[in-house]
């Protein structure tokens, strides 16, 4: 049988766990959850199904050093630094070629960097199954998230007839990608019981998913040959060289809403992208008043809210229900709940206060 | 004519400012307003009328070092320490005596220290002529407010009969002292117009002021007889074993609402008792939005809000509304305006925390 190899794309910037994730130090770095790096958590939950030495990382090339010191398992050569951010497409078919130099055989597992998966153990079951599906069959293997709410931040995939394999996991066939819906629509969604959340990780065997590039995206797959073709040493040369000149589209417009032999697995593994600090709130355990906090917090009549308090700091609320309030460094954060979306904005407004004109005040 | 003395008390343990004010760092060593410790503002108003040399300041034993550290015009031996809070009573016979040894004709001048005068020249002239009453009629003078709200959180003063001098100060007779009223009581006294704030300053002669203290209280009236009749340097002595078997009590209650012999100034400079947080935003300019910053914020959809951020800080807001945030050393504090009166109340709950068992919190 054909050799797993994972690559996780850890090229977010995410900044909407701001001041605790900025721009040099992004969510997957966040110790929040699970008290050690998101990006650390992904690569400790393949444990069993792929060593290691196989398991490659994708980020930006600024983040490889701080990449590398938050895996000191991983090989040093396995952290590969785009030169730009060219979103997903890129990313996926970099992950092609990698794999493939060392072995053009491989499956590829695109995982992500930055989110929970609370069992860890039935993760690692729907994807041994979903290698081996990938491994005996010409498809492109998708993990879908069995939907636990009328989520209108994810996109959907919309499944269709059972694909016949011996696994324990269901896959489908992939009927149709579909775009973030309103809440009417995501609702809608939950009752059908044929949606799954998109959640961004795909297996497949190198060369099928180079004959997809071939036929969606020829410029990808043009850059895979010439990665795959360039002499130890040279392949970040071709990235500076090719990379700038990428489109930026993110994998799922690219390929996957075009290609026809995509199957789904049902995953059900206690998955969440954290996206925001209202996450908190849902992964951590709260008082009696409702408040969730980390770190040292006092609080008077205070409910509903969540404090990120660094070490030394203490929180101290009167009379205040659901803020978010969360110190690093100089920077306190002071947000109604309804706001985390807007974290990002305000972060930089702040960057711009900082590098240029003075911010306002005495 | 008499000389006139200024003693300032500036025993207030104050922490409805806190974090900013602590216990040991009391609401008179605040800079918020005026840029200077409100203490230090207190002592510099009185330029032209008492000079340095003739300001006393009591306060407890502890805050000396503070107090001579931010009033470097004045004497050292001008500091007088407590050893232990008696209330306004014992503070006053204690000023009466330490003016009393030096000049037993001295008009005394009760001052507050941590109050803010906008129009000190005002203040000056009111002061003046208080001082001018007070020597040459048997009078023990106070300087009432004339009330620009109907202030629930003041005790108001009844004025009677005009009380003839030469002065361009109004002064009337006193007819009552009353306890602070709940707002429609307010009200009326406002539209009444014969009701002044007390504002805890009074002025007299040392022997009118005795000549009190031996009718109301007779306790009081002696411990002046051992001050004044201590040898130098025994002083203090008298204090450390006389002070913890008084009572506690206010001037107001021991003396001042059973004297008959009572004249208020009408003073209308701009005072303010800056008595909470909210304080903030009555005497320090808003921004567009209403938001009352003192330090660096960023602020995104906030309106109507209170920072003080240290130096070096930067506050965050988004999408919050009639909050304080204001931040010293290691504390945070987050407060909806409606409760600045209970931060003393959270700045306890802190303080059992951090001295006993540890907080919640990972």
């Amino acid at each position: 049988m054909a050799t797993a190899y994972a690559v996780i794309l850890a090229g977010g910037r995410g900044e909407r766990f701001w001041p605790l994730s900025t721009h040099q130090r992004p969510k997957q770095f966040l110790t929040l959850f699970g008290g050690k790096p998101l990006l650390q958590q992904a690569v400790e939950r393949l444990e069993g199904v792929i060593p290691p030495e196989r398991t490659l990382v994708i980020t930006s090339a600024d983040l490889v050093p701080l990449t590398c010191e938050v895996l000191p398992a991983l090989p040093v050569e396995n952290v590969v630094g785009e030169p730009c951010g060219r979103d997903t497409a890129a990313a996926c078919a970099l992950a092609c070629a990698l794999v493939e130099r060392r072995d053009p055989d491989g499956v590829v597992c695109i995982l992500t960097a930055d989110q929970i998966m609370r069992d860890a153990p039935a993760f690692r079951r729907t994807l041994a199954d979903a290698i081996a599906v990938a491994a005996a069959h010409e498809v492109i293997v998708t993990i879908g998230i069995a939907p636990t709410a009328p989520a209108t931040g994810f996109g959907y995939i919309r499944t269709g007839a059972r694909f016949e394999t011996n696994a324990d996991t269901a896959f489908m066939r992939v009927e149709r990608f579909v775009e973030k819906p309103d809440l009417d629509t995501a609702q809608r969604y939950l009752a059908d019981g044929r949606y799954l959340w998109n959640a961004g990780m795909f297996i497949w065997r190198t060369q099928v998913m180079r004959r997809a590039l071939a036929t969606f995206a020829p410029v990808l797959d043009a850059l895979c040959d010439r990665i795959v073709g360039a002499s130890p040493g040279a392949a970040e040369a071709v990235l500076g060289e090719a990379y700038p000149d990428l489109k930026k589209i993110s994998v799922d417009y690219a390929v996957m809403e075009h290609a026809d032999n995509l199957v789904v697995a049902r995953g059900a593994f206690g998955w969440d992208d954290v996206g925001s600090w209202t996450s908190v709130a849902d992964h951590l355990p709260a008082d009696a008043d409702g408040n969730t906090v980390v770190g040292t917090c006092q609080a008077l009549d205070a409910a509903g809210n969540i404090v990120v308090a660094e070490e030394g700091r203490v929180v101290a609320l009167l009379g205040v229900s659901d803020l978010i309030v969360a110190t690093r460094g100089n920077v306190i954060l002071v947000c109604h709940k309804d706001r985390a979306q807007d974290v990002k904005k305000l972060a930089h407004q702040i960057g711009d206060a900082r590098g240029g004109t003075s911010p306002r005040g005495s």
